[in-house]
Protein backbone atom coordinates (compact mmCIF):
# COMPACT_ATOMS: atom_id res chain seq x y z
CA UNK A 1 0.00 0.00 0.00
CA UNK A 2 0.96 3.53 -1.10
CA UNK A 3 0.44 6.97 -0.77
CA UNK A 4 1.02 10.06 -3.22
CA UNK A 5 0.20 13.96 -2.04
CA UNK A 6 -0.21 16.30 -4.44
CA UNK A 7 -0.52 20.36 -4.61
CA UNK A 8 -2.23 21.45 -7.65
CA UNK A 9 -2.81 25.69 -8.11
CA UNK A 10 -5.68 26.86 -9.66
CA UNK A 11 -6.36 30.75 -11.22
CA UNK A 12 -9.63 31.68 -10.65
CA UNK A 13 -11.02 34.83 -12.38
CA UNK A 14 -14.50 35.27 -11.12
CA UNK A 15 -16.93 33.27 -9.56
CA UNK A 16 -18.50 30.57 -11.73
CA UNK A 17 -17.15 26.61 -11.88
CA UNK A 18 -13.77 25.17 -13.14
CA UNK A 19 -13.69 22.74 -14.14
CA UNK A 20 -10.75 20.50 -12.97
CA UNK A 21 -11.62 16.80 -13.77
CA UNK A 22 -8.58 16.57 -16.14
CA UNK A 23 -6.08 17.83 -14.22
CA UNK A 24 -7.24 15.93 -10.81
CA UNK A 25 -7.69 12.41 -12.71
CA UNK A 26 -4.50 12.51 -14.72
CA UNK A 27 -2.30 12.68 -11.83
CA UNK A 28 -4.50 9.72 -9.98
CA UNK A 29 -3.77 7.63 -12.91
CA UNK A 30 -0.31 8.53 -13.46
CA UNK A 31 0.40 7.05 -10.20
CA UNK A 32 0.29 3.81 -11.68
CA UNK A 33 -1.84 2.25 -8.97
CA UNK A 34 -4.77 -0.31 -9.93
CA UNK A 35 -7.23 0.40 -6.56
CA UNK A 36 -7.14 3.25 -4.54
CA UNK A 37 -9.06 6.16 -2.72
CA UNK A 38 -8.52 9.72 -4.05
CA UNK A 39 -9.24 12.57 -1.98
CA UNK A 40 -9.51 16.05 -3.15
CA UNK A 41 -9.58 18.78 -0.37
CA UNK A 42 -9.44 22.98 -1.00
CA UNK A 43 -7.38 24.80 1.80
CA UNK A 44 -10.54 28.03 1.55
CA UNK A 45 -13.79 28.85 2.61
CA UNK A 46 -14.73 30.66 0.15
CA UNK A 47 -14.18 28.48 -2.79
CA UNK A 48 -15.37 24.62 -3.11
CA UNK A 49 -15.66 21.92 -4.22
CA UNK A 50 -18.54 20.32 -6.45
CA UNK A 51 -19.07 16.76 -8.69
CA UNK A 52 -21.74 17.92 -11.26
CA UNK A 53 -21.95 17.42 -14.95
CA UNK A 54 -19.66 18.26 -17.00
CA UNK A 55 -21.13 17.51 -20.69
CA UNK A 56 -24.11 20.22 -21.06
CA UNK A 57 -22.58 23.90 -19.82
CA UNK A 58 -26.25 24.83 -18.92
CA UNK A 59 -25.43 22.65 -16.18
CA UNK A 60 -22.72 24.54 -14.17
CA UNK A 61 -24.54 27.96 -15.40
CA UNK A 62 -27.92 27.05 -13.69
CA UNK A 63 -26.20 25.79 -10.90
CA UNK A 64 -24.85 29.32 -10.48
CA UNK A 65 -28.25 31.14 -10.99
CA UNK A 66 -29.38 28.80 -8.21
CA UNK A 67 -27.41 29.57 -5.96
CA UNK A 68 -26.83 33.58 -6.74
CA UNK A 69 -30.87 33.51 -5.66
CA UNK A 70 -30.59 31.23 -2.78
CA UNK A 71 -27.89 33.49 -1.40
CA UNK A 72 -27.52 36.89 -2.72
CA UNK A 73 -24.72 39.15 -2.27
CA UNK A 74 -25.02 41.94 -0.26
CA UNK A 75 -27.88 40.39 2.09
CA UNK A 76 -28.99 42.44 4.97
CA UNK A 77 -28.73 39.26 6.69
CA UNK A 78 -25.18 39.19 7.21
CA UNK A 79 -23.00 41.05 9.58
CA UNK A 80 -19.69 39.70 8.38
CA UNK A 81 -19.55 42.80 5.12
CA UNK A 82 -15.77 43.95 6.11
CA UNK A 83 -14.77 41.78 3.21
CA UNK A 84 -16.89 42.94 0.81
CA UNK A 85 -20.68 41.98 -0.32
CA UNK A 86 -19.68 38.35 -1.98
CA UNK A 87 -17.59 37.06 1.30
CA UNK A 88 -20.14 35.94 3.30
CA UNK A 89 -22.03 34.49 0.58
CA UNK A 90 -18.93 32.83 -0.32
CA UNK A 91 -18.40 31.01 3.01
CA UNK A 92 -22.43 29.96 2.89
CA UNK A 93 -22.13 28.74 -0.81
CA UNK A 94 -18.83 26.94 0.66
CA UNK A 95 -20.99 25.47 3.74
CA UNK A 96 -23.72 24.24 1.27
CA UNK A 97 -21.42 22.23 -1.49
CA UNK A 98 -17.92 20.47 -0.72
CA UNK A 99 -14.38 20.96 1.15
CA UNK A 100 -13.55 17.37 0.05
CA UNK A 101 -14.48 15.05 -2.32
CA UNK A 102 -13.27 11.13 -2.03
CA UNK A 103 -13.59 8.99 -5.16
CA UNK A 104 -12.65 5.59 -5.70
CA UNK A 105 -10.01 4.34 -7.93
CA UNK A 106 -10.30 1.68 -9.87
CA UNK A 107 -8.83 0.19 -12.71
CA UNK A 108 -6.31 2.42 -12.48
CA UNK A 109 -8.67 5.26 -12.87
CA UNK A 110 -11.13 7.43 -10.70
CA UNK A 111 -14.46 5.92 -10.91
CA UNK A 112 -16.06 8.75 -12.19
CA UNK A 113 -19.39 8.33 -13.75
CA UNK A 114 -20.03 8.72 -17.23
CA UNK A 115 -21.51 12.39 -16.97
CA UNK A 116 -19.31 12.92 -14.05
CA UNK A 117 -17.02 16.29 -13.86
CA UNK A 118 -14.96 17.73 -10.96
CA UNK A 119 -15.14 21.27 -10.48
CA UNK A 120 -13.19 23.96 -8.13
CA UNK A 121 -16.40 26.40 -7.28
CA UNK A 122 -15.04 30.09 -7.18
CA UNK A 123 -17.30 32.11 -5.49
CA UNK A 124 -15.49 35.55 -4.83
CA UNK A 125 -15.71 38.10 -7.92
CA UNK A 126 -12.07 39.20 -7.60
CA UNK A 127 -9.37 36.77 -9.22
CA UNK A 128 -7.76 34.48 -6.76
CA UNK A 129 -5.26 31.30 -6.44
CA UNK A 130 -6.92 28.73 -4.85
CA UNK A 131 -5.17 25.47 -4.00
CA UNK A 132 -6.20 22.12 -4.20
CA UNK A 133 -4.50 18.66 -1.98
CA UNK A 134 -4.80 15.76 -3.57
CA UNK A 135 -4.49 12.61 -1.75
CA UNK A 136 -3.98 8.67 -3.07
CA UNK A 137 -3.96 5.65 -0.96
CA UNK A 138 -3.90 2.42 -3.06
CA UNK A 139 -2.03 0.03 -4.28
CA UNK B 1 -3.83 -3.62 4.83
CA UNK B 2 -6.07 -4.56 2.19
CA UNK B 3 -8.82 -3.05 -0.35
CA UNK B 4 -12.00 -4.46 -1.40
CA UNK B 5 -14.40 -2.71 -3.96
CA UNK B 6 -17.81 -3.68 -5.05
CA UNK B 7 -20.40 -2.00 -7.39
CA UNK B 8 -24.03 -2.41 -6.27
CA UNK B 9 -27.18 -1.52 -8.37
CA UNK B 10 -30.08 0.19 -7.27
CA UNK B 11 -33.52 0.28 -9.14
CA UNK B 12 -35.18 3.21 -8.38
CA UNK B 13 -38.71 3.91 -9.38
CA UNK B 14 -39.47 7.56 -8.77
CA UNK B 15 -38.00 10.47 -6.40
CA UNK B 16 -37.51 9.55 -3.00
CA UNK B 17 -35.19 8.46 -0.54
CA UNK B 18 -33.98 4.39 -0.36
CA UNK B 19 -32.26 2.87 2.92
CA UNK B 20 -29.71 1.28 1.40
CA UNK B 21 -28.27 0.42 5.25
CA UNK B 22 -28.16 -2.86 4.89
CA UNK B 23 -26.52 -3.54 1.58
CA UNK B 24 -23.92 -1.36 2.33
CA UNK B 25 -22.95 -2.38 6.14
CA UNK B 26 -23.52 -6.03 5.44
CA UNK B 27 -20.61 -5.59 2.12
CA UNK B 28 -18.30 -4.11 4.96
CA UNK B 29 -19.23 -6.29 7.16
CA UNK B 30 -18.38 -9.60 5.68
CA UNK B 31 -14.71 -8.00 4.52
CA UNK B 32 -13.75 -9.77 7.59
CA UNK B 33 -11.93 -6.50 8.58
CA UNK B 34 -11.31 -5.15 12.00
CA UNK B 35 -10.74 -1.25 11.49
CA UNK B 36 -10.60 0.51 8.24
CA UNK B 37 -12.64 3.29 6.28
CA UNK B 38 -15.73 2.79 3.97
CA UNK B 39 -16.39 5.03 0.97
CA UNK B 40 -20.02 4.67 -0.54
CA UNK B 41 -19.66 6.78 -4.40
CA UNK B 42 -22.30 7.19 -6.47
CA UNK B 43 -22.00 7.43 -9.83
CA UNK B 44 -24.39 10.12 -11.13
CA UNK B 45 -25.29 13.51 -10.76
CA UNK B 46 -29.24 13.40 -10.30
CA UNK B 47 -29.40 11.37 -7.55
CA UNK B 48 -27.37 11.35 -4.44
CA UNK B 49 -26.29 10.01 -1.02
CA UNK B 50 -27.52 11.26 2.65
CA UNK B 51 -27.27 9.90 6.31
CA UNK B 52 -30.02 10.82 7.89
CA UNK B 53 -32.09 8.69 10.33
CA UNK B 54 -33.80 5.74 9.30
CA UNK B 55 -36.32 4.86 12.53
CA UNK B 56 -39.45 7.48 11.78
CA UNK B 57 -40.63 7.32 7.79
CA UNK B 58 -41.76 11.18 8.69
CA UNK B 59 -38.25 12.23 8.58
CA UNK B 60 -37.60 11.10 5.15
CA UNK B 61 -40.62 12.64 3.58
CA UNK B 62 -40.02 15.88 5.18
CA UNK B 63 -36.92 15.73 3.46
CA UNK B 64 -38.26 15.40 -0.24
CA UNK B 65 -41.05 17.96 1.00
CA UNK B 66 -37.63 20.66 1.78
CA UNK B 67 -36.46 19.81 -0.98
CA UNK B 68 -39.35 20.26 -3.13
CA UNK B 69 -40.06 23.90 -1.91
CA UNK B 70 -36.00 24.90 -2.45
CA UNK B 71 -35.58 23.57 -5.60
CA UNK B 72 -39.00 23.45 -7.46
CA UNK B 73 -39.44 21.68 -10.78
CA UNK B 74 -39.98 23.36 -13.82
CA UNK B 75 -38.71 26.68 -12.20
CA UNK B 76 -38.36 29.42 -14.75
CA UNK B 77 -34.58 29.90 -13.53
CA UNK B 78 -32.77 27.52 -15.09
CA UNK B 79 -32.44 27.03 -18.71
CA UNK B 80 -31.15 23.53 -19.18
CA UNK B 81 -35.00 22.31 -19.61
CA UNK B 82 -34.31 20.05 -22.17
CA UNK B 83 -34.29 16.87 -20.29
CA UNK B 84 -37.53 17.67 -18.70
CA UNK B 85 -38.72 20.24 -15.74
CA UNK B 86 -37.26 18.15 -13.13
CA UNK B 87 -33.47 17.10 -14.81
CA UNK B 88 -31.93 20.80 -13.70
CA UNK B 89 -33.85 20.50 -10.24
CA UNK B 90 -32.01 17.35 -9.62
CA UNK B 91 -28.69 18.44 -10.48
CA UNK B 92 -28.76 20.96 -7.45
CA UNK B 93 -30.21 18.44 -5.40
CA UNK B 94 -27.36 16.70 -5.89
CA UNK B 95 -25.11 19.82 -5.18
CA UNK B 96 -26.46 20.51 -1.94
CA UNK B 97 -26.22 16.90 -0.68
CA UNK B 98 -23.53 14.14 -0.78
CA UNK B 99 -22.22 12.16 -3.77
CA UNK B 100 -19.68 10.33 -1.30
CA UNK B 101 -19.72 8.98 1.99
CA UNK B 102 -16.73 8.35 4.27
CA UNK B 103 -17.50 5.80 7.10
CA UNK B 104 -14.81 4.49 9.88
CA UNK B 105 -14.96 0.62 9.98
CA UNK B 106 -14.95 -0.22 13.85
CA UNK B 107 -15.28 -3.32 15.40
CA UNK B 108 -15.74 -5.49 11.79
CA UNK B 109 -18.68 -3.11 11.18
CA UNK B 110 -19.60 0.61 9.62
CA UNK B 111 -19.99 2.71 12.70
CA UNK B 112 -23.08 4.31 12.30
CA UNK B 113 -24.98 5.84 14.94
CA UNK B 114 -28.25 5.10 16.54
CA UNK B 115 -30.30 6.16 14.45
CA UNK B 116 -28.26 6.71 11.23
CA UNK B 117 -28.99 5.26 7.84
CA UNK B 118 -27.24 5.27 4.49
CA UNK B 119 -30.04 6.59 1.77
CA UNK B 120 -29.75 6.95 -1.95
CA UNK B 121 -31.71 10.03 -3.58
CA UNK B 122 -33.28 9.83 -6.51
CA UNK B 123 -34.14 12.85 -7.67
CA UNK B 124 -35.98 12.32 -11.36
CA UNK B 125 -39.15 10.90 -11.13
CA UNK B 126 -38.33 8.18 -14.12
CA UNK B 127 -37.62 4.61 -12.77
CA UNK B 128 -33.77 4.64 -13.08
CA UNK B 129 -30.89 2.54 -12.52
CA UNK B 130 -28.06 3.62 -10.19
CA UNK B 131 -25.36 2.49 -9.79
CA UNK B 132 -23.23 2.65 -6.09
CA UNK B 133 -19.20 2.08 -5.59
CA UNK B 134 -18.27 0.94 -2.83
CA UNK B 135 -14.41 1.09 -1.10
CA UNK B 136 -13.49 -0.19 1.88
CA UNK B 137 -9.44 -0.38 3.03
CA UNK B 138 -8.57 -1.47 6.25
CA UNK B 139 -7.52 -4.53 7.99
CA UNK C 1 0.64 1.51 6.53
CA UNK C 2 -1.13 1.69 10.22
CA UNK C 3 -4.98 3.05 11.28
CA UNK C 4 -6.09 5.03 14.31
CA UNK C 5 -9.58 5.10 15.57
CA UNK C 6 -10.57 7.66 18.52
CA UNK C 7 -13.72 8.66 20.08
CA UNK C 8 -14.42 12.08 21.56
CA UNK C 9 -17.57 13.38 23.09
CA UNK C 10 -18.51 17.35 22.59
CA UNK C 11 -20.72 18.70 24.90
CA UNK C 12 -23.13 21.08 23.54
CA UNK C 13 -25.30 23.55 25.01
CA UNK C 14 -27.75 25.33 22.47
CA UNK C 15 -28.27 25.74 18.75
CA UNK C 16 -24.31 27.05 17.04
CA UNK C 17 -21.08 25.74 16.26
CA UNK C 18 -18.32 24.35 18.25
CA UNK C 19 -14.89 25.15 17.33
CA UNK C 20 -13.19 21.65 17.08
CA UNK C 21 -10.30 22.21 15.73
CA UNK C 22 -7.64 21.75 17.60
CA UNK C 23 -9.02 18.21 19.52
CA UNK C 24 -9.07 17.09 15.98
CA UNK C 25 -5.69 18.19 14.82
CA UNK C 26 -4.15 17.62 18.05
CA UNK C 27 -5.21 13.60 18.10
CA UNK C 28 -4.34 13.67 14.64
CA UNK C 29 -0.44 15.35 15.29
CA UNK C 30 0.15 13.07 18.16
CA UNK C 31 -0.53 9.80 15.81
CA UNK C 32 3.29 10.98 14.46
CA UNK C 33 2.19 10.12 10.28
CA UNK C 34 4.20 11.83 8.46
CA UNK C 35 1.65 11.53 5.83
CA UNK C 36 -2.15 10.04 5.93
CA UNK C 37 -5.49 10.40 5.56
CA UNK C 38 -7.85 11.83 8.78
CA UNK C 39 -11.81 11.08 8.77
CA UNK C 40 -13.89 13.01 11.11
CA UNK C 41 -17.46 11.10 11.41
CA UNK C 42 -20.35 12.56 13.69
CA UNK C 43 -22.64 9.72 14.60
CA UNK C 44 -26.14 12.20 14.83
CA UNK C 45 -28.47 13.21 12.43
CA UNK C 46 -29.49 16.38 14.31
CA UNK C 47 -25.94 17.77 14.43
CA UNK C 48 -23.61 17.76 11.75
CA UNK C 49 -19.77 18.88 10.92
CA UNK C 50 -18.43 21.58 8.52
CA UNK C 51 -14.77 23.28 7.62
CA UNK C 52 -15.15 27.02 7.50
CA UNK C 53 -13.47 30.20 8.77
CA UNK C 54 -12.62 30.83 12.08
CA UNK C 55 -10.78 33.37 12.10
CA UNK C 56 -13.89 36.10 12.74
CA UNK C 57 -16.31 34.89 14.42
CA UNK C 58 -19.32 37.00 12.83
CA UNK C 59 -18.92 34.62 9.89
CA UNK C 60 -20.09 31.76 12.05
CA UNK C 61 -22.90 33.83 13.49
CA UNK C 62 -23.69 34.54 10.12
CA UNK C 63 -23.82 31.06 9.17
CA UNK C 64 -26.57 30.08 11.69
CA UNK C 65 -28.38 33.26 10.62
CA UNK C 66 -28.70 31.89 6.87
CA UNK C 67 -29.67 28.41 8.32
CA UNK C 68 -31.93 29.73 10.73
CA UNK C 69 -34.11 31.80 7.16
CA UNK C 70 -33.41 28.54 5.22
CA UNK C 71 -35.13 26.27 7.85
CA UNK C 72 -37.14 27.87 10.30
CA UNK C 73 -37.79 26.22 13.54
CA UNK C 74 -42.01 25.18 13.37
CA UNK C 75 -42.18 25.03 9.81
CA UNK C 76 -45.78 23.91 8.87
CA UNK C 77 -43.91 22.11 5.98
CA UNK C 78 -43.10 19.54 8.17
CA UNK C 79 -45.24 16.44 9.37
CA UNK C 80 -42.02 15.25 11.90
CA UNK C 81 -42.79 17.03 14.85
CA UNK C 82 -43.06 14.66 17.59
CA UNK C 83 -39.57 15.59 18.88
CA UNK C 84 -39.97 19.41 19.37
CA UNK C 85 -39.91 22.65 16.30
CA UNK C 86 -36.35 22.16 15.84
CA UNK C 87 -35.90 18.27 15.37
CA UNK C 88 -36.86 18.46 11.75
CA UNK C 89 -34.85 21.66 10.89
CA UNK C 90 -32.16 19.78 12.24
CA UNK C 91 -32.46 16.79 10.20
CA UNK C 92 -32.61 19.07 7.07
CA UNK C 93 -29.79 21.41 7.98
CA UNK C 94 -27.51 17.82 8.62
CA UNK C 95 -28.54 17.03 5.17
CA UNK C 96 -27.21 20.23 3.79
CA UNK C 97 -24.38 20.33 5.26
CA UNK C 98 -21.52 17.15 6.24
CA UNK C 99 -22.07 13.99 8.42
CA UNK C 100 -17.73 13.66 7.55
CA UNK C 101 -15.10 15.34 6.77
CA UNK C 102 -11.97 14.07 5.34
CA UNK C 103 -8.53 15.94 5.56
CA UNK C 104 -4.74 14.80 3.95
CA UNK C 105 -2.34 14.58 6.64
CA UNK C 106 1.10 16.25 5.07
CA UNK C 107 4.27 16.74 7.31
CA UNK C 108 2.62 15.31 10.20
CA UNK C 109 -0.73 17.45 10.94
CA UNK C 110 -3.98 17.84 9.20
CA UNK C 111 -3.36 20.27 6.07
CA UNK C 112 -6.16 22.88 6.63
CA UNK C 113 -5.94 25.84 4.85
CA UNK C 114 -4.77 28.95 6.82
CA UNK C 115 -8.52 30.27 7.80
CA UNK C 116 -9.86 27.13 8.03
CA UNK C 117 -11.28 25.93 11.19
CA UNK C 118 -13.54 22.22 12.10
CA UNK C 119 -16.91 22.72 13.62
CA UNK C 120 -19.31 20.60 15.13
CA UNK C 121 -22.75 22.35 13.75
CA UNK C 122 -25.39 21.95 17.15
CA UNK C 123 -28.45 22.10 15.34
CA UNK C 124 -30.79 21.25 18.26
CA UNK C 125 -31.96 24.31 21.48
CA UNK C 126 -31.32 21.49 24.48
CA UNK C 127 -28.01 20.77 25.84
CA UNK C 128 -26.37 17.32 23.74
CA UNK C 129 -23.59 14.98 23.98
CA UNK C 130 -21.98 14.65 20.61
CA UNK C 131 -19.81 11.69 19.94
CA UNK C 132 -17.34 11.92 15.96
CA UNK C 133 -15.28 9.19 15.57
CA UNK C 134 -12.07 10.29 14.01
CA UNK C 135 -9.91 7.41 12.00
CA UNK C 136 -6.90 8.23 10.69
CA UNK C 137 -4.43 5.88 8.38
CA UNK C 138 -0.99 6.57 6.69
CA UNK C 139 2.36 6.08 8.21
Amino acid sequence: MKQHVHQIAVHTHGRRLYDVTAQVCDWAAAAGMATGLLTVYIQHTSASLLINENYDSDVVADLERFFKRLVPDGDPLFEHTIEGPDDMPAHVRTALTQTHLSIPLVNGRPALGTWQGVFLYEHRHAPAQRKLLLHLIGE
